[in-house]
């Protein structure tokens, strides 16, 4: 599937991933108020504003890019309604011919791992059939309980050709508490980076691995010393635009060839419509404002490398 | 919250929590039969043999434990009909009057953390409604993104009287890739163990804080340090019975009044009927059998302190 995902960067020209991470105060009033009117201020009315919000940006942008990244928090938070739009959001892009990265960072241990595994990458066994879940074509998942948490995921991707970023290195002020910690005089990040390294050796899909890898846009130091210490790994870049990273910041994370890396936007695109930069699109217009967002995100990037 | 947990232990004189955690391999042939029968072998289906084995066995048990940690991946993985039957088994045990700490193990950052708080603990907002969409108790929570990660659920945890586990040292075998190594000569678990203290320190619910810890019982000797490091944070440790951990490994995570560690059994009570020691009880009978095995549980326990 990274294999997948880098042919679809090159046709696209586009490094670049958009983050559905519909809140509701995101969705513009006319949808909030459609979606009420239909289901009342329920769980379900918030369920059919996200899914009416993902459809008008992924209608607009689909052609533009290789992937999405739906954020599960954003829907588990409506409960059982959010979680049937988040897996409707999903069937919806993958059949745009969009690939799925599913931002779960899912992280836990044997049997209970693989039971992510199995839900979100993979099919698990019901009698003598067969389901596939949520069917994303990759996830994230967090390194914390060490080796036991990431070998399940590993065995689903080899079985079903997906892929898993792993966090390494997150995007946010306060992720130096542990990941910074030095270990023999080196922050705890490149020690993880260099486990991602190693338990991807054996899962080459033609130039990479399957095992990727998270590095926040917002520590591009630490992303130059990350691209060499992982040189088989996928980066997945989050905090692009709105938390704080800009395309010069992005360099360091790709290859020579302009490979090696995907860069997150989520606000910066699905929200560009409140942006001033944007504004005159309107909310009607929300999804051509995130078309233009996108289309401003693919050019800086296409700078910086 | 935690104080609620507290006193039921006290009233129960067992400080144990059964792991709702059921795989389809548990759930005695009769009951998977017969839910095949009426949806079919679908997703459907595993989730209905599923809720009727975890109400076989809570109605056998509820009785003799303060509280029940059902884990969200062995839901997740049946998809949608799945996650219903998670909630519904949230909902069934409270109204059985048991405390439910959902074992989720979520981490985010910021706005992403406060939706997983805000949607397993807490109120969403829609319009001018409010709901709580899966309304557990307590949730466990995953470190690796530092503060930030933590905070969201703190601050739900303060309006909703609810609370907190994070993980500070998990049970596995591979849980030392990262949570052992050294920094400054210290493993990182001891300095998660000191933001965890600190992070409870403005959380007291009487005697204890609601930002407790995940220390699991494989570990007794790390268990003893880490009782010293966080004096507020009750310790809830898994491990013991199938994972490994006895009885007598027990003690050290403990105060001296047999307090402040709350120890979970999931395998060796829900599967027991398929263990030699119970196996008298037959398939039939499992809920029979897990009550016998809580017993015994509670039992080594209170012999141990």
């Amino acid at each position: 599937m990274i294999h997948e995902l880098i042919k679809k960067i090159k046709e696209t020209k586009a490094p670049v991933v958009v983050g559905l991470d519909p809140m509701l105060s995101y969705i513009p009033e006319h949808i909030q108020k459609k979606a009420f009117a239909e289901y009342g201020e329920t769980l379900e009315g918030a369920a059919e504003a996200i899914w009416q919000f993902n459809k008008g940006i992924v209608d607009k942008i689909y052609d533009l890019i290789p992937a999405v990244k739906p954020q599960i928090a954003m829907y588990e938070q409506f409960g059982i309604p959010g979680l049937i739009v988040f897996k409707k959001t999903v069937d919806y892009c993958k059949n745009k011919d969009l690939l799925v990265i599913g931002d779960v960072k899912r992280g836990d241990i044997g049997s209970t791992a693989a039971a992510y595994a199995v839900g979100h990458l993979g099919r698990v066994k019901v009698g003598s059939q067969e389901y596939l879940p949520f069917d994303e074509d990759f996830v994230t998942v967090n390194p914390y309980l060490g080796f036991d948490g990431i070998a399940p995921f590993i065995d689903v991707c080899k079985a079903e050709k997906k892929g898993i970023f792993v966090l390494v290195k997150t995007s946010n002020p306060s992720s130096g508490d542990f990941q910074d910690q030095l270990v023999d005089g080196r922050p705890l990040y490149e020690l993880v980076g260099e486990k991602v390294a190693q338990w991807g050796e054996g899962c080459l899909d033609e130039e990479y691995s399957y095992v990727g890898a998270v590095v926040g846009a917002t520590y591009p130091e630490m992303g130059a010393v990350l691209r060499k210490i992982m040189p088989k790994s996928y980066i997945l870049v989050p905090g692009y635009g709105a938390q704080g990273g800009k395309g010069k910041d992005l360099a360091p994370f790709f290859d020579d060839n302009g490979l090696g890396a995907i860069v997150n936007s989520s606000r910066g695109i699905i929200a560009a419509y409140k942006d001033e930069a944007y504004a005159r699109f309107g909310a009607e217009h929300f999804g051509d404002a995130a078309r233009a967002a996108v289309e401003n995100m693919i050019m800086d990037i296409q700078d910086s490398l």
